[in-house]
This record gives structure tokens, C-alpha cells and sequence, in this order.
């Protein structure tokens, strides 16, 4: 006997059939004596329609009465799944975060979990009941619904399997895994049979949309066993491991790419202590999260270039605020929204010399320029020429040798 | 200042633009210094989608998870009501059957109101903050949702008009009002300025779809000033009253009629003691309601014919319960779908004689033959060819004068 908790994202529930689908891949880990928890999300689309009847009908809309709106997809598909489970003779009940109560703090629509009561879930999983649970949402310490924000029914799964101490997380999805590059751009990219917290985590907060970062991060500090695998195949997934769990230790395990952030260029800033933290304060005020940073003195050290990255949607605010600024002095601001992060991710580029060299041999070889850098201890990115993305990708994963034979 | 209760049907928030109407509409009452709570209904045509997906994906589906799952639709559109009367500078906030928390019976999806916790609520109306609730769901004891039934929201809106003493309490729909009969179908049918609760719940139950029955039912019981009226114009609608306030006693205020009956006839039944209450409590027993029924004696008393009517849908039950029972012993079972139930329904039929006679002399002229006969101190009903229906309605509204000058 196991405890398991299955996840289910927007695609795997997407209409009665594939709800149907899963009730019978929920059945097969029931049927073989596992104890089994089963968060979905809501059916594909419907967040996403929900979300912009909000933000047509109030702009700037209450985020507790968005959290009260967007909820209502995964309570749907929690109740149909359980009817589904049901019906094929599986014992089973939906939860919502509030009837759990699956405790989060009130930052609506971004909300962080605090605590899940289990009591009542222990006894009915340990009766052989199926607890099917509405994902992204949770009830602040005031009554009112929160969700997690978008991706958090992996937040979801992977916080309740820390806290009932499931053997297994399974986080089904439309892919078979993780992959080295996404195989919509790179024809040979193979399967991971396995990839650590750590490179997981880099390769979601980069763009790679297997698991919301959050959730891995969740997974690493709780050493919760996350598999990553599809709903509409049986072939086996990708795990999550820890670092010391690997046996063959490969340089770079993956390379992914990043569209969605714009450059911006402070030309020409008058060079005064503190004025890099003067910037970057101004922003983080404004929630926007910087990524990239560069930062060189020109005329003699009077004068300094400031360049960074933001979410391309960011980009507007932030010229707003910096051309607002009255005590940051700068000649120009030149915003860049035709750009591509491009990464490679390994952890065994720690003890490996010689990969950003690869990196930057393979760019120069296909006259790809590099417009940023910014390395961590297991990764590399650059920013280049959004045009290029693909071309960058596909080298990249030649070069490292991740092409399939 | 007055405490007011606003209810919005389906058709009344169809969309967003209709949603910002409804905001619009309930800020004229807080304009005026009024405190003001809402109900609102699901979007048209989201709970017959929901309930079909609960339908398709288990046909003998757990009541509890039909609750969780169609209650979803009036969270959303009590979300957004709140964030359209925000956007125009209303404060407002929702609340779900659970928040407030609205408890009920765990008679899932037919659940009766218990008790509403109105402190809360007391408190935000106070301090000038509009409440939109979802109408139609509830909490039970063991803290699941449930659901008081299609229409289920006119009776939340009464209940808590009764609940917080409200002045008054506003059925919003798609029709401008109560009217002497069908306007679709009777063209100078008029808008009645007031109808007794009396005359109300006898029009609701013989199918003016105007106001659910149970909400006319609390309603009388808890002098609750009801008015229906349309959220589409700026007409007065049709006020609910005591028969004491009546000024002109007309004596027939309406003709309604019913297409979804069906007509069963037991013929030849032995005439043994106790038949007629045998029969019935078997249907009873099966949760059917029986409507009209007449018994007349044959073969000099040795049988019995035994005529009812019973919702169309229930008619397939009724004939299997019926054959299926061995100590009722009848010669034939006919079942007949094309009946229609025309009925005259007035609180001044009471003082009035001649009223019945009127009824069926008008059907004879038309050559409309009258299979049943049904009558209460305020309403005589009769059960036709459903071809006729038309004919009669419009006969009937000729004969008792209701026909717009």
C-alpha cells in the first residue's frame, strides 16, 4: 500500500471524455491497494475565459472577488471527477480548499500555503474513499476563497503530499516528461529519465512549462518524489531526484528558451552611489521582478549603462516609473521587447570546465550575438536576438550532445 | 433610508454588459440611501450546461457532488456583480452559500432553509457595502454544499428578506411583470399592478414560470413585500399583497396553463376499500406528485376508473409501478401525453357564483372537450387536448374580460 497523490492539469480534464480517462488511470493505483488523493485543475479554457470576463468587467479588479470567480473552474471539475470515479465503482468525494481547509495567507491570487488540515481526508483516504481535490485554491484566515496563482495546482499536489507524507506525486500533464529542449523546436530532444530539484528549478523559472516553480521549490525542501508523465500515454515520465541520487552525471541536461522578457537600456545614467539600488528599489515597490542584470561605467566612470530584463509585460510600467523618476538622471531609456533568453541547465556544470565557452563558440559560430549574460552555479543564459531562438536552441543542443541517436 | 433585497434571474446577467446593468440598476437603490443586498442567479444556460455534464458523466449521480458542481455558476456571477458595482464606485462584496453561512437541510438539490446567519451580513449593509450572494446554494451540517433547486434563488432572496425584516424585495427577470395570461400566446394579456400571494402560488403552480412556488410560499408566510419587475425596462412590475389590501376585487385575475402533465387512466379497477389510497401511496412512495384526480364507479360499483394527472416526465414511472403491482388489480393502463391543464385562477371567484359555469360554457362554444376537472377555493382547472391550448387561453381571457382596451 502506497499514498499517492495525482495531479491532473487543464488538458488531462479538458472535456467528459478525458475526465472519463482519468477516473480509469485513477482507479488502476486504487485497484492496486494505493491510498489515492487526486487534485485537478480546471477544464482547458476555462480559467483562461473566467480570468477575462474579470479583468473586462473591473480593470483593476479586487483580487479577493477574482479569486471568488476563477475558483469556480476546479470546483466544476473536482465534482465531475469524483461523479466519473464514482460511477465506474470507486468510493470517492470532491473537496474544496475550503471544506479541506487547505489554509493559504490572504495575498489573493497569489496566495502562499500555511497550513492543511489532514484529519479529515486521513480518515476518509484510509477508508479507501478517493479524496478528488479542487487544485489553485485555498481560504485565507478571513473566509474568503484564494488561489495560488497560475500553475498552483502543482503547488497544490506536491504541498498535500509533503503533508500526508505520500510515497509518490504524480503530476499528469500533455507531455510525456521533462525534456532537453522542448521537441516542438528541437526534433531529436529526448525524455529525461530523471532530473534534479535543482535543474527542474531552473528550467521552470525559465520557461520550461512542465512545473510551476513554486511547486518544485516545495518538492526540494519537502523531498517530495515528483513525476512528471502524460494522462494520454503509458509511458513512464520524468522523476524528480535529489543531486546525490544521480549516477551518471551529465554536463547539461537541458537547454530552454524564454520569449517573454524585454531588455531595457538606461544610456547614460549619472553614476552616483547607490543608484543601481536606487532603480532596482523603485521597481520591486511596484512588484515587477527584474531578471537579468548588467551594469558597465563609461566616460571615465561619470557616467554608467544600466541593462536588465523584465517580463515583456512589465516593460511599459517600468518605462513609466523610470521616466518618472525625477532623481535618476539618464540620457536614454531604450526598450527592447525582440529578445530571447536562452539557457543551459546542468548540474554537473559544476565540476565541468569549458561550458560557457561551448556556449558562447556555438552563438559565434552561427553569428548569433550575445547581448547579456548571467550565469548561477548550474546554468548559463544569454539574451540574443529573438529571431535567432530556434536556430540558438537547436545548436545548443547539438553541441552538447543531447540530440537522440 | 430602506433595506431592500434585489434578485437577478439568468437572463438578467447573461453577460457582462448585462451584468453592468444589474450594477447599475442597484446603485440607483444605494444612491437613494438604501441598504441593499443581491442575489443573482447563474448566467442563462450555464446551470442547464453544468447539470448536463453532471447528467452525462453518472446518470445516477451523487446529489452532493451535483451541488459542488452547479453551484459554481452563481459563484461566478456573484464575483462578478461585485467587481462591476466596484467599478463603478459601489463598495460590494460576495458571498457564498457558505460564507455567510446560508444553512440548509442535507436535502441535496432540493434543500429547504434552515437558518441564516445574518450578523455578518447586518454588519456590512451597515456600513453602506452592497452584498451580492449567490442565490440557489447553501451549507449543510456537514459542510457541503447544497442546492435549493431550479429557481432555488428567488427562494434564497426571500428568505432573506424575511430573515433581515427587509422593506422590500425584487424579483428581477426577463418580463415586465405578473400578466392576465401568456402574452405570448394571449397578445392583450395585461400586467396585473398587484396579485395576491394566494393567486400567486396558485399561477406559479399551474406554470406562470414568474416566481418559483416555495418562494411565493415563504413569502405569504413571512408577509414579505414581493415585487416582480423586469431588468430590461423602467416599468413598474407586478406587487405581491395581502387579500386585505385588494381595493377592486376582480374576480378572475388570470388564465394559466400546463403542457407538461400526462394524464393516466385506470380502467376497470376492483372496487375493493382502501384502492384509490393503495395506488397513491405507491406513487407517493416513489416521491411522485400526483396533481388532479377524479374516481368514478362502474359496473354498478363492482370497479372503479381512477384518472390523474402526474408531470410528464414522471408518466414512463408511473406505468411501471402500476403494472408492477400485484394486489391492484385493473382491466387497462392508458397514458396520455397530449393533455394540457387550462386553469382560471382569481381570489374573487370566492364571492362570485358563475365563474365555473363561464368556464365551461366558453370551452364548449370552441367545441373543446373537458377530460378532468380540478378545483380550489380560488382556482378551477381543467385538463383539454393540448391542441386546444391556445384556443382556450384565448377564449377564456375573452370571457372573463382580461383583454387590454
Amino acid at each position: 500500500m502506497s499514498r499517492i497523490v495525482m495531479k491532473f492539469g487543464g488538458t488531462s480534464v479538458a472535456n467528459l471524455d478525458c475526465i472519463r480517462n482519468v477516473a480509469r488511470r485513477v482507479k488502476k493505483e486504487v485497484d492496486q491497494g494505493n491510498q489515492v488523493s487526486v487534485f485537478v485543475s480546471a477544464m482547458a479554457g476555462t480559467t483562461d475565459k473566467l480570468v477575462g470576463w474579470v479583468e473586462e468587467i473591473s480593470p483593476l479588479h479586487d483580487a479577493r472577488e477574482y479569486d471568488t470567480v476563477v475558483s469556480a473552474g476546479e470546483q466544476i471539475t473536482s465534482g465531475l471527477l469524483a461523479l466519473a470515479l464514482q460511477d465506474i465503482g470507486v468510493p470517492a468525494r470532491s473537496w474544496l480548499g475550503w471544506q479541506i481547509p487547505f489554509k493559504t495567507n490572504q495575498a489573493h491570487s497569489a496566495a502562499q500555503v500555511e497550513e492543511i488540515e489532514i484529519k479529515a481526508l486521513n480518515e476518509r483516504l484510509r477508508e479507501g474513499t478517493v479524496c478528488v481535490i479542487a487544485g489553485f485554491q485555498g481560504i485565507s484566515s478571513d473566509n474568503r476563497i484564494t488561489t495560488l496563482g497560475r500553475g498552483g495546482s502543482d503547488t497544490s499536489a506536491v504541498a498535500l503530499a509533503a503533508a500526508i507524507g505520500a510515497d509518490r506525486c504524480d503530476i499528469y500533464t500533455d507531455v510525456d516528461g521533462v525534456f532537453t529542449a522542448d521537441p516542438r523546436i528541437v526534433p531529436s530532444a529526448q525524455k529525461l529519465e530523471k532530473v534534479t530539484y535543482e535543474e527542474m528549478l531552473e528550467m521552470a523559472s525559465l520557461g520550461a512549462k512542465v512545473l510551476q516553480t513554486r511547486s518544485v521549490v516545495m518538492a526540494m525542501n519537502h523531498k517530495v518524489r515528483v513525476q512528471v508523465l502524460s494522462s494520454f500515454t503509458d509511458k513512464p515520465g520524468t522523476l524528480l531526484i535529489d543531486e546525490d541520487e544521480i549516477v551518471e552525471n551529465k554536463v547539461v541536461s537541458g537547454i530552454t528558451f524564454d520569449k517573454n522578457e524585454a531588455q531595457v537600456m538606461l544610456i547614460g545614467v549619472k553614476n552616483n552611489p547607490g543608484i543601481a539600488s536606487d532603480v532596482f528599489k523603485r521597481l520591486a515597490n511596484e512588484n515587477i521582478n527584474v531578471d537579468m542584470i548588467i551594469q558597465n561605467e563609461t566616460e571615465g566612470g561619470r557616467k554608467t549603462d544600466i541593462t536588465f530584463t523584465v517580463a515583456e509585460n512589465d516593460a511599459t510600467k517600468v518605462e513609466k516609473i523610470l521616466n518618472g523618476a525625477e532623481n535618476i538622471d539618464f540620457k536614454n531609456l531604450i526598450t527592447d521587447m525582440n529578445v530571447a533568453k536562452i539557457s543551459v541547465v546542468g548540474v554537473g556544470m559544476r565540476s565541468h570546465a569549458g561550458v560557457a565557452a561551448t556556449m558562447f563558440e556555438t552563438l559565434a559560430d552561427r553569428g548569433i550575438n550575445i547581448q547579456v549574460i548571467s550565469t548561477s552555479e548550474i546554468k548559463i543564459s544569454v539574451l540574443i536576438e529573438a529571431v535567432y531562438t530556434e536556430l540558438a536552441v537547436r545548436s545548443l543542443h547539438t553541441a552538447y550532445g543531447l540530440d537522440s541517436k
